[in-house]
Formats: C-alpha cells, structure tokens, sequence
C-alpha cells in the first residue's frame, strides 16, 4: 500500500500539501490511518510541472520524513499542478526506480493498489509494453508497467479509453495467471494541463481516496486520505469512476476495465 | 566500459584483491589505464562465497573509493572465491540493481563490455527470459539480461555452452536490429565452485583481461588490469576463449557465439 | 529512542539475532513495543569482531528491513561478538555518520537513550573530547561525544570507571545547562574480547534491556527487547549497573555517575 | 579541491550554470582542468534564493552527473542568485553533511582550498564558533567552521570585516599548529540580496576564480573554470580581494587576513 497526493490550481508551495497540514502526506508516511501498513516508508517521489511542458520529478528511497533535501525542495517550488507520493513497497526492491511518479515526456503517473499475483505473469506484462515505450522501462514495478502500457494505449488522445484498456489487460493477465485481488486501482496523472484520478476495484475494495477545493488556496487537493482530521468538505471519489480535474471543475464518467478484462481473459 | 576483479584460492582478505594492491579495483575505479573510461564511478559490488551455497551480495551507486562500508567489509571479510566489479554505464540509470555482480541462487555473474545498439531491441532481449528466471530480472542492464538468458539456456548443467548461446542471441539481435560492435565482452560467473572466465568480441577487440597465479596466497586472480604495474607473471586471457579456473588448474575452449549468431540472424 | 541487540558467544551468522527471530531487531526496527517509537528507522548499524583487532562497521541511513546489503551481510558473516543498533533519531540528522555503533581502534560503542537538552551545551560537551580522539568526531551525536569523551577518560584502563565518570560530565553538563530527564542510558560497547553494557538513567527510567544465554547457540544476547515473545529465560539487566559478559560469565556492579555528576554540578 | 559556480542576475533556469555550458560544473566535476583533481565526485550541492528568505539547500553524496534529481530539479528550478559546488574531499567523509553549499538562515556559503593541517587543530577551529551557531554544526568539515566562525565574528553587519577576522584566525592556527600551505581560499558567500566572493591564499597560491557578465542573460557567472574554453569576457578575480556583486555591480576591496593572523600567532 502508499499513500498520494496531487493539486491542481493556483500556484502554491509544494509543503503546502506534502508537510505543513496536521494530516499532511509526510504524516501519513509514518502514520496512515486508512490503509493497511500506517508506514509507508519504503520511498517517496514527486513530480511538478513549472514552466517546461515535462516535469520536474524528485525521488528517492529514504523514509520521506527524514530527508533534508525534500524539505528544502517543498519549501521552496512552486507549482500549481504536482503529484506526491509515499511508498510502501509490495514486493519490489527499494529503488528510486521504482518509486513513484513516474514520468515520460509530458505525462506523469503515480498508483496505489495492487495488481494480483504480478510476479507469476511479469513477463507477460511487460511484453504489453511497445517498442517506443520499452525504453522507459526502468524499474520492476507493476505501477511503471501499468503506466506505460497505458501510454501504448494512447493515454495522449483519450486518456480514460487509455487507462480503462491499460487496465484491463493487466485485470486479464491476473484473471489468467495471477491471484485476487486481481486489480485495485487509485492512481493519478497528469499531462501537464489536467489532473485525472482513477478509483477502481475488481472486487470493489478500492483504496481511500478523496479531494477537496480550497478557496483560500484556490486549488484543489485530491489525496488517499484527508490532509486535516477536523477538516469538512473532503469528498469521497467514487469507486469505478474516471475523474478529470481542470481549473475548479470536476467531471467524472464511468470506468469499467471489468467487463473488457472479462472479455478478453 | 567497467573493470572488474575475480579470485579463486585459499580464502583471503577481500581488500588483498580489491584495495591494497598498487593498482587495485578500488584504484581502477578513478584511475583504469586500459579502457575509454579512466574513472568508473558509476558503482560498485561483490559477491563471496563462504560456507552457504549462495553468495553474499553487496552493491552500492557510491563511487567504490568513497565507501566506508566497503572499505570495512573488505577488511573483514575472507574469502576463497569471490567477484568485485567497479562500474562506468553504458547509460542505464545508476541504481543498486544496475550494479554487477548479479546473483541467481548460487550463481554469480559480472560483465565488462556492451551489446552493441541494446536500447533498440531491449524488448526482445528481455523476451529471450523464461519464466523462471523473470522474476530475478531486477534493473535495466543488458548484462543482467545476458546472465539470465544464460541461466535458461541451462548454465548449471554446461556453463560454456549455456554462456555461449546466450551469446549467440544477444549478438543475433544485434546484428538484426542493433549496431556494431555487436558483442564485446569479458565477463566472469561462478556457482561457488568453480570460477569461469570468458573473453570474445564480434570484431576481436575484447576489453582487457589477465590472470595471474600467487605462489604466496596460493590463489589466483583474474582482473581487467594487473594488480600490481612493476609485478611480472601476468598473462593475458586469449579472445574467443571460455576458461575454467579449478583450484589451481586452468583450463580453456573456444568461444564462438559468433557463428551461432550469424546462422540465427 | 532507538532499539539494540549485541551478542558474545560461539560463532554464529549475525542473522540469527538481527533478522530471523521473531521479535528480531529487524523486527523491532518497525514494530518495537517497549519505547516511544515503534518505528526506528533512522538508519542503523551493525559492528562486528573477527580475526582482525578493529571490528568491522556497516552503517547506513536506509530503514532496516529494505536494506539488501544488510540482508546479505547477515546471512554470511559469522563472529562470536557483535553490536547491532536501529536508530530513531533524537533530532540529529540522518547521516551514516550518525548512526551507531561508533568504532575507534578495537572499542565500539551504542547507545539507547539520551543526554537531556543536549543541543543546548553541546559545544561544551565536545570541548570535553580530549585532542587525541577528537579526529574521530565524525558526526554530532551526544552518543558518539559520549563514547569519544570515555575513551579519554582511561576505558581501555578501566571500562567501568571511564564510563561512569563520562556519564558523570554529561549529566552535570544536563544538570546545568540542559533539561530533565538529564540522562537515560543503555549501551553496549566492546574491546572485541569482552562485552560491557550499561543500563542506567538519573530518573530511575532507563530504557529497557534483557539478555539471555543460549545452550544450542552456547552464546548470550543482550538485547533492548526480548527476541522472541514466548520465549523464557529472558532476564532485565538492573539499572545502575554496569555489566561484564565474557564467555558464559556476567558480573555487575554498580554505576552512579550521579553522584559524581552532582558533586561537578 | 573542489569547483563551484555562482550566479547573480535575471532568474535563469539553474541548468544554463550548471549542466548545460560545454565546461560546466557537472564537467568540471569529471574534467576539471585548473585543478588537482580533475574528478570532483566526493559530492555536489546548491543553495538558491527564491521567493523565501532562506535559501533552498540541494546537497548529496553522489556523483553531480549521476543524480537524476539534481537533473531535474536544475531544469524546472529559476533562480536569480544561487550557489552550486562539487567537491573532491580533501580527508573528510562523503556524507551530505559534509557537502558545500552550508546554509545558516539566510546566509549561504561554500569554498574551494584548504586550511593546513586543520586535522591536528580541529577541536581548537570548532572551539571557535560561538554558541549561537553551534547547534549549526552539522558535519566535520573546515569549510562550515569556517562559515560558522564567520558568522559569529558578524557576517550579518560586515561581510569583509567578518571573514577577514574568521580566516585570520583559522589562519593563525595552522600556523601554530597546523602546516603550510596555511590558508588557500576561493569562497562565495550570499545573503540573498548580494553576492560576495574571496580569492585569497597564506602562500599567494589561491584556487583559480573567474567572472563574467552575460548580455545575452543579464547576469554574472563567478566560477572556478570558464564555462566556456573558447568563450571570451572571462576576468580573473584578483587574488587577497574581497568582491561584491549586486545587479550588474562589481566592487572588491583589499583582503589580508594573513597581517592578522600573525598579529594573533
């Protein structure tokens, strides 16, 4: 399990989000309370976009609490679109590699879940990756294939047909060869412009995940678990649902990997 | 381009290899006079056999010269076969797992070399992995790649025809879909018993490799460059050769994936 | 807070007591149960004694139980004396140099606890390393001042003496100008022939700290939590005491820097 | 030795100092070419003044051309002024701790050179930092009791007078006790507003130091090397001068610590 936390909307400080609130993502690195594993300290990463169309992404393995150099780095960027991220691995190595968001080109991605008996169908996985997006293939991690099997799938053009196809054919690989759970699926990205959140399970017990618009901020906060305990207006995302975010809109349609998963298994 | 340190004999200090001698690993590490690259700093590892079937394993993305652990563990340490490696990349991502050597249940594997073009046909390359052997499939690199093929093509049972079909793959997809010089490569793999030592390249320009037996450790040493400048009795490993070092007995056959290679492309 | 394990005894590989029990320190890195912190993840460390008169030190600021090369290490290394420590940092930063065990020639030294409102005189604290060890002043632990401010005051002479007037000067230095609890303390130190350990505090609250002997590993641990949880024979080292472990003895006498320490103050 | 850069004008992505130039620090960290070392991979870092009084601090121990992040981070982050600096150790450990730049609220500082057998005076050098700054020691180098000796002595009021008085007394101490070359010195020290350096050397043998002004960029580069072989417009800072830049401004004044420091010895 990990936790995240993405924003979209008037440029902020990145701790504003990552560690100043009561409930912040650094907190909830060593202390979640709506996951199995309260420590999530196997990793952390971010990635926000400034002025270039790719952005920036800053990982690495140590225990986010304890890392100087985040700290720093939070304290002082600025952005009004950015992902952040705490790991807690569920297999794979402590890598920065493998720590999330990933990030090709303009895109980034970040996933908590699991996809059901990976390691038995790896391989196969891997071989849903193209040719053009293999070499960006650095790491192990299911969450980094996912990401660029999507891309394959034309993430650029229609990211939720993308995403739901992606899926799908991760959710027929663990129908086939892996074990249930066979998906469970919070995962955001972003190219730069939008902010999309997905929150899906095939068995229907997908991950925390919530947001909420900022007034005083001007921005909108979508996170595994809300920033302040005492806080209202924290909204739940809707299992089985496809979110873009733009500006101070939301939109959601409906996300079904299920039945292709099916169809195709 | 890398350089690397292999030892087979009475159990020694790690450090009689790997530091104290005048131009030790360590010292090639920031100083090789037999390759493009005069640093490698790109990383580091060993792998020792003690009394468990399976090596240790020690890897790290810090220039070796600057490790205190590593200075500590080889002082300590004491062994009769082990691999050490010093790494400049080829332009994977520096990480623990992109470091040599590799280890998959008793066996060991470290490269010097490249496949020429890798990066364009990856993909296929990491297709040539069964099953069994993906999961250990951890970081990027071609030489991982290789040492896996190898393990499928049945390295415990022949080691030379194994390491040599693996070859003949890689340098299959070079020849079809990468760029010369196909295969270069010294490389050395162990399975706590025997030490082998490989030397070949698709245009006869392997990197450098000498061995060298101590009366006085009564061991013998197989290195990228001689541990010593002013010592004599280093001999030079013949190119298309595969050599098993047992005790103090050498031995070597040809090595020719090459032909192999060509039928297959 | 921060938990410790150290050994004395016929040879074993350093696993058995950092890793493979059930309540191991690796364990207790992420679940202790009688300190502030469950988690201790700080960084750690591992000192141990074989052929050579120096220990060998291993440190690094990764969590314990994501560490690979730790993993390694401990399955291979065997001694028959050594320190092994996870940290929760007391507010210094995360540096490899902070971490314990600390190592000058043959001594090592860790330490569970703390020296109250240290940063307030710490200054004066590391005036009190005499020139001779001040070189090995690497980080800026209390802990490591601690060891270092010993070591000049005679423990290759006296252990029990050195240790006690050390903790005499830092607790009046607490009394002085620091904070209450002016000094808690359980720390384990060694010359590679002998294992020391000391549990005290100026408040009567020392960290907790048992030891056991083992007749199928002929060897005892001393240990901040008992290894495993249904296990007898675990008995809690009294407070004010200093203690000697050599072979299968244990002798122990008191310790009162107190009243030193008042009498300074 | 090690080699810096630093900038003040037009916010500029860090890159264009730092990674993008033909001889750019990142080159200068493998190639130095004005120095002993030309390999400088002992550890990089980079303080810059944003939005916030306090600069960002960016500092680790790998090598500068290896590090993902710092790639990233130089690419998306703008600055006006900012400091960056890869070392070569001249004996203390690579820790993060132990990299340039240091920061003390607002201030930033870094160095290139030596000050003589600190090593055999060092308790004395640290002796010297007032309480107020103490707890800002973090690591074990010369160049941050430097820094904090600096401070102490009132950077804040007068950032000539202040360090010609820390350097006469590190200088006055490597006379007694240290050993020739006394005191060799190319430093840059910001307050977020202005930009000072110092070429300075006991032995009139200083680390080489160079400045331009960039039309095109509307801003200073003061560096250890060119950016640029073949580029013109480069001047070298005068050696035993103190300079200050603000906007397009450069003004120095004598600087002689040395008449001092034998004052004192």
């Amino acid at each position: 399990m990990c936790r995240w936390a993405a924003y979209i909307g008037q440029a902020i400080f990145l701790d504003e989000i990552i560690s100043r609130p009561g409930h912040s993502l650094i907190h909830q690195s060593h202390c979640a309370t709506q996951c199995h594993t309260a420590i999530n300290a196997d990793g952390f990463g971010l990635a926000w976009y400034g002025e270039r169309a790719e952005p920036g992404l800053y990982r690495d393995v140590m225990p986010a609490w304890s890392d100087p150099n985040l700290k720093s780095l939070t304290a002082q960027v600025k952005s009004g679109l950015f992902l952040a991220h705490v790991r807690a691995s569920t297999g794979t190595a402590t890598s920065r590699n493998n720590c999330h968001p990933f990030a090709v080109g303009r895109w980034s991605f970040m996933h908590n879940g699991q996809i059901g008996g990976y390691e038995a169908f790896r391989r196969d996985a891997e071989m849903l990756i193209p040719d053009t997006y293999y070499p960006h293939r650095k790491g192990a991690t299911d969450s980094e294939a996912l990401f660029l099997v999507a891309l394959g799938e034309g993430l650029e053009a229609d990211p939720k047909a993308a995403m739901e196809r992606a899926c799908a054919k991760m959710e027929a690989l663990s129908r086939l060869r892996g074990a249930g759970p066979h998906l469970r699926l919070t995962c955001a990205l972003s190219d730069g412009t939008r902010l999309y959140a997905v929150r899906y399970a095939s068995d229907n017990q997908a991950p925390s995940l919530y947001h909420r618009w900022s007034d005083s901020r001007r921005g909108r906060a979508v996170v595994s678990e809300p920033l302040e305990t005492e806080e209202g207006g924290w909204e739940e995302l809707a299992q089985n649902a496809f979110y873009t975010f733009e500006g101070k809109k939301v939109t959601s349609v409906p996300f079904a990997p299920g039945a292709l998963a099916q169809a195709a298994a």
